[in-house]
């Protein structure tokens, strides 16, 4: 019973995840999200939305990846979207420490399982990683902007409809009709009041 | 773009199960939880504890099982799982009146192939749906009574030892490695007094 001792020892580890805090809050405003049921949302878009990956694209992993990406923020926090270049690699080195304590829990064989899912998605490489990863972008904006979303210009008033095209065109371009949507979305937004905006979208 | 808007539609209302909230503590006992993160939690433990069910059980299946079973709740609500034989039998109207309201937001399809997961769950037919039933059964176990588990003896009185064996024997004796542990750690919890028990475990 060595194994699933091992294996449940780090399952009430991952429970941590639950007590990580975001900086979106849940569509109705109501609290900030936290890192296992945001991991949970994406998982359920990457099922219902994988028509809108390129075929081929292998969904089942694209949800492992997405149950997994966000374990290291039990060791090492969330991090911030918009953060700096400098603080970015300072993160990255505390999430990869946080990836050996945490996955070292598990058995040798799942530990390699474990961390490998996770440095997929970091490495963004893979269309299973950048499925997940547009998924990850785009979930915040829908929560926050989407059907009757409130906007978020008083925790945020430096995030404008420009600089959120500009950040979130990366992770989103290679899905031309979620980029699409997203880019109407934050024009509706605009249009409605709930994101600054330097022009006046049509 | 009329699918995506309505997949994103429904995508926003599952955001609600993040509010339904739990019987079960998480297992640092600092607030209940809610549906959303433990169907993630779920989901991880199929990942992690596959090896526990059956040659050939199919653990994507049971991951999908468990990112949908509970969203019914949104409209109906969750069930305590200790409740009584009538009370069982009206949660299950509203739950199935809910499944077709939530899953009736998707374009055809995918309706039908939400209501089939949903079903499949419900129905306790298929070595998935047993294991997918088995975890759920089991993870409120873990954050309670296992680890550095609190026991809810003062939210719970009458939950004895007994009466946890009793009512989780169903679901988990058909995964031996998993019964085992179970009921090692309902003694184990006994013991250390984290549970009433009748008799005085060995
Ligand atoms: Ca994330």
């Amino acid at each position: 019973m060595e194994r699933l001792a091992a294996q449940i020892h780090f399952l009430l580890v991952c429970d941590q995840l639950k007590t990580v805090i975001r900086t979106t809050t849940l569509h109705d405003g109501s609290r900030y999200e936290n890192s296992a049921e945001h991991s949970w949302h994406l998982a359920l878009m990457a099922v219902t939305l994988s028509e809108h990956a390129p075929k081929g694209t292998d969904i089942q992993k694209v949800v492992r990846l997405l149950l997994v990406h966000d374990l290291v923020e039990i060791h090492a926090g969330d991090t911030f979207f918009a953060v700096s270049a400098a603080g970015l690699q300072e993160q990255s080195e505390k999430e990869a420490q946080a990836a050996s304590a945490l996955f070292g829990l598990l058995p040798a064989d799942q530990q390699q399982e474990f961390q490998t899912l996770w440095e997929e998605f970091e490495a963004q490489e893979t269309r299973e990683a950048h499925f997940a990863k547009a998924l990850d972008a785009l979930q915040p904006m829908l929560l926050t902007w989407g059907g009757n979303g409130l906007g978020c210009t008083e925790r945020h008033p430096d995030l404008t409809r420009e600089k959120l095209l500009d950040l979130k065109q990366k992770p989103l371009q290679r899905f031309p009709s979620l980029w699409a949507y997203a880019r109407q979305l934050l024009d509706q937004a605009a249009s409605r009041g709930t994101i600054p905006s330097a022009t006046v979208p049509d």
